[in-house]
């Protein structure tokens, strides 16, 4: 990618795609519009074990990867809702699990919903899942992508590497104006 | 309570109520029928925060009740999913935490029914909410039952309390037979 801003410092983010039976991550490193891609991947969890054990394997995968790559920052997805509340709620058990990871070794978190994602790597709300996955794969030709939870956990953190060149740049205009 | 069962050995309980603004929690001693209550109260979070700043809040509550009570078994109620699925997601989030908590410092985590919990303390699963907290008064008279929620988590300890001695009854009987 042409980089229109500084170049700036690096930082180096975790996208995060909530599933309790396989939550996607890819992480990134971004210099203001410049991304290259470092990894990417699933954390999966036993379907046959108990809830509060599938939530610790989640945890642990994900508190491992936090340990091995050593992010800057995450960004997590907000998952769609419009499904029955008890999809909703047992989705919601791992998104609370995966938020948790990152804030308890001190990483910033945000959330960006879906149709903001795929605006930022598509140019439009209503891309297909298949978009995402051509754009991801343009943006990032190093990433792997085995599943597809992961290219849309790489979306999410580019969503994030060009919503926070952004506010650095408005910071800057509005320090300067 | 008078034991009909033999005494057995003393188990302590934690009974947790998720929820992200309050959580409820009441421990409790059970040895075979009879219960004894040691604590209860609940874990707030700051809603003027973000959602994973509430979640470590959350966490690190729970983490420290786990710690100061040193339980042996911890049961959570089965939150009603008959809601928008908006809200069973933004509950959900604060389950799974609430469900990580005892998990993770390796205490056993059973779920229950919110009808089972009913019928277990009130011997009716249509039992009201008064109901449940007249019943939980009644058989833990020293509870502080500061909020409705820590009323919840008492209810859900006496539920698994009784469900872990007719288990333990009937593993006995089969043992027998």
């Amino acid at each position: 990618m042409s980089g229109a801003g500084a170049a700036g410092a690096v930082v180096r983010v975790i996208g995060l795609d909530p599933g309790l039976r396989h939550t996607g991550w890819g992480v990134i490193e971004a210099a203001g519009n410049r991304l290259r891609h470092l990894g990417d991947g699933v954390v999966s969890t036993d379907d046959r074990l108990p809830l509060a054990e599938r939530l610790m394997q989640l945890h642990r995968g994900l508190t491992a990867l936090l340990e091995e790559w050593r992010p800057d920052e995450a960004a997590v997805e907000e998952t769609y809702v419009n499904r029955n509340p008890g999809s909703a709620l047992k989705l919601g058990q791992a998104r609370g699990v995966v938020m948790l990871a990152p804030a308890l070794v001190g990483i910033p978190v945000r959330e960006y919903g879906a149709m903001l994602v795929k605006q930022s790597v598509v140019g439009t709300g209503a891309a297909t899942k298949e978009q995402v996955q051509m754009m991801v794969r343009r943006l990032l030709p190093n990433a792997r992508l085995s599943r597809a939870d992961a290219a849309d956990a790489l979306a999410v953190s580019i969503c994030h590497a060009h919503h926070r060149a952004t506010r650095l740049a408005w910071a800057k205009g509005l320090v300067r104006a």
